[in-house]
């Protein structure tokens, strides 16, 4: 009898000699025999198994072939040197506590997604899509899209998009990287961005070599002088619905934003993140309109439909496009044909457009309820911002952490942000970044409630 | 009569304020008025188009909150400085000249996408998920595809793949994009590669900041002893099926290779990029189930299914997860979950293997049809390599050159690749790379025979 131990089932379907190789292979990974043992000659083996000789004899073939065995005339077949054990499986992942109304800002209501949509899109697209269009593309986006979307952005946002200036990228974090990057070549070593920010931005930024220099923010938006102050030839801004203060950039002030940038040869980086929800008025068209030589202008599909698209654009100046696309194209190609695809035909057929009317009724009827509810239950703390995009910025009342309040909270199954993530360098009055998307007003107003219960045992 | 010279017409659907807005702001975007011109008083120009003075103080307001003009009280409205003319649209880009047989190597046949499949599976698996699968996920993929995959490439490669050390990736391009940043950050300035390789590798790698550093490649595959003198700590490799030359790496140099990578602690790349195609045999297993800990496995659907899915792999040594995991949630998130989710249950149902086998059988005919044929009018030009992959090498005749060729062939409208781009710097006899993916046997065949004409024509 052989003394190798083979999880090897004759009974089972599949090729008899696939089989064997896959347990010799099972077996010699797990250390049977170890690195230059023998295995038994493959009459023996076959005698064993009950297999036929040629059957060992190819599957051990296999084996030398892949580099498992090694096997010497005379010498017979031995285990290679160098193999070594599979390492364990990793413990299975834990999943976080439940909670009862998640308030995390940065996500649209998932249960909102036009799936039914999305795969008409798809299917009609395909339809219409010659073959090649599956192949190696275009970096910088397919035409289609790149069309409907510049003809999108002009119409809603304002921006003076042409297709040649606009590359599709896999969401706004990817077409900021490209920028950054970009930038880190050609010298910069600090970026300016508003503070308090997007927290996930910093390390981003810190990640691809450039370290952000925060600036303060008003109600009127980004301090433009103390930009000028710290000598940054670049800026991350939020002039739409500023993250986390829901502020929007003043006119003067987006005036005195372009003149710095024009005076000091300095880019300016336009993240228009939720500027499809504006419920008090029409929404003000995006900066990069107005002075599109100087800014670049960022957006993505993860408000306005679900971040797990991963499916954004960058409209960028004319002397940044060729080395964009070239920066695009060595990242990872380009981003999904059929995604890409389905969306252009979404933006074609008005069905975006009738996404977000219905969405934006919804995410307005959500805000309201929250805020009626907060005015109820926690008068003494307000609202900071205008009406728009999917979170507010709570000032909490005097005598309150942060930290204090959001346990509390959690204490009641309420999930709330502090605002502390979101500083840079700049202190600031305790805060709340509440996400209003995915819950019903009716779960809002509770919520409320509940929050104001929090803060009175966080303050008592 | 005001001056200005709107193209703004009444009778056209949509809000009279949304439109003269529209109209307002394109004509200052093209200078009329330009920067610091006064616009008509809200009285006059109300009365020129015939609307209520209410719309035009909403227009203007509204560009006024954009910054595109300035309202000063006494003074009127006037254009914001700074703001610059649209730039003219980009000249329509033009279409390559069409050709009869298009033999360039890297693509699959497209038109043997299982378009319905693939929506069929679409939609199954968005039947099946959750709204949450639809929000910001895990950068390194969706757990439901990282289990598919890694059984997949366990099952079919050999692979010592389990789930917790997979990463999704945008292709092999993204894969080892992310590799080579880390590398680079780790003090690397050089990587050995195959000499002959791919072109576009060499561009990749040189675009992240490392210096691809040519090692010969024989009838053997890689020649490890030439690869342990160039000092490099890092090497990317085809084992399966090296490109351009075929060949497969030889039982004895996968041990050797990796004894290098262990006495140096070298990483190994595999780029596994064809191995779905092997027409001879079974295919050899891939080198990263002989030493998990020191090979990174790269694949993709780019030849299996679709470039244009932009979806691939990363098998990682357990040390590199994490940190690969970061540099792709600063890199673009992750992938898109819809694709995930599709190929995970085209995985789970089948559909790839069947996929898989029905293309094999197509690509294996088209592969004898042009060996037959070459042989046939080409008898003195050799094949090079195993019966694999979507391309093969062939080695010209004497006396003739790659250009010559090439050309001779375009004139007869027969696009070959040469194999001069694959080379880094090591010379080698003329040859083409011949992509037969795509043609049918009978295509193939005339092509054959045109390239022969083409040969002879280079030659006399």
């Amino acid at each position: 009898m052989t003394e190798l131990l083979l999880p090897f089932d004759p009974t089972r379907d599949g090729g008899l000699t696939a089989r064997l190789t896959t347990a010799l292979r099972d077996a010699v990974r797990q250390g049977r025999p170890p690195a230059g043992g023998r295995l038994p000659a493959t009459r023996t083996l076959a005698r064993d198994l009950g297999l036929s000789r040629g059957t060992v004899v190819e599957a051990y073939a296999q084996l030398v072939a892949e580099g498992y065995l090694v096997s010497t005339p005379g010498a017979g077949t031995r285990v290679a040197d160098g193999i070594t054990p599979r390492p364990p499986a990793p413990p299975p992942a834990t999943t976080a506590p439940a909670v009862r109304y998640d308030l995390k800002p940065g996500t649209p209501d998932l249960a909102l997604f036009p799936r039914a949509a999305w795969q008409t899109a798809l299917r009609r697209a395909l339809a219409a899509t010659e073959h090649s269009a599956l192949g190696y593309g275009d970096p910088a986006g397919h035409p289609a899209l790149r069309a409907e979307l510049a003809a999108y952005l002009g119409r809603v946002r304002a921006a003076a998009a042409d297709p040649g200036r606009l590359t599709v990228v896999g969401g706004v974090a990817q077409g900021l990287a490209l920028v950054v990057r970009r930038l880190v070549r050609h010298g910069h070593r600090t970026i300016a961005v508003e503070d308090p920010g997007s927290p996930g931005t910093f390390g981003l930024l810190r990640a691809h070599g450039i370290e952000p220099v925060g600036v303060p923010v008003d109600q009127h938006g980004l301090d433009v002088d103390a930009l000028a102050a710290t000598g940054a030839r670049a800026v991350l801004v939020t002039p739409a619905h500023q993250y986390p203060t829901g502020v929007v950039l003043a006119p003067e002030r987006r005036a005195a934003l372009i003149g710095w940038a024009r005076r000091t040869g300095a880019l300016v980086i336009e993240d228009d993140y939720d500027a499809e929800f504006r419920y008090d008025r029409e929404p003000v068209g995006c900066l990069q309109g107005l002075a599109p030589d100087l800014v670049v202008h960022l957006g993505s599909l993860s408000k306005s439909l679900a971040p797990g698209l991963r499916l954004g654009w960058a409209v960028l100046p004319e002397p940044m496009v060729e080395e964009f696309r070239t920066d695009k194209q060595y990242t990872d190609l380009g981003c999904s044909t059929l995604d890409q695809l389905a969306f252009a035909r979404l933006l074609a057929d008005g069905g975006h457009d009738r996404h977000l009317r219905a969405v934006r009724a919804r995410y307005r009827a959500r805000r309201d309820a929250l805020t009626a509810a907060l005015a109820r239950h926690l008068p003494a703390a307000a609202v900071r911002g205008v009406a728009a995009g999917l979170h507010l910025h709570l000032d909490l009342p005097p005598g309150c952490t942060e930290p204090a309040v959001v346990e509390a909270a959690a204490a009641r199954g309420v999930r709330v942000d502090p605002v502390a993530p979101t500083r840079l360098a700049l202190p600031g009055p305790p805060a709340l970044v509440l996400g209003y998307a995915g819950l019903t007003e009716r779960q809002l107003a509770h919520a409320a409630d509940l929050l104001a219960e929090a803060v009175t045992e966080a303050t008592g």
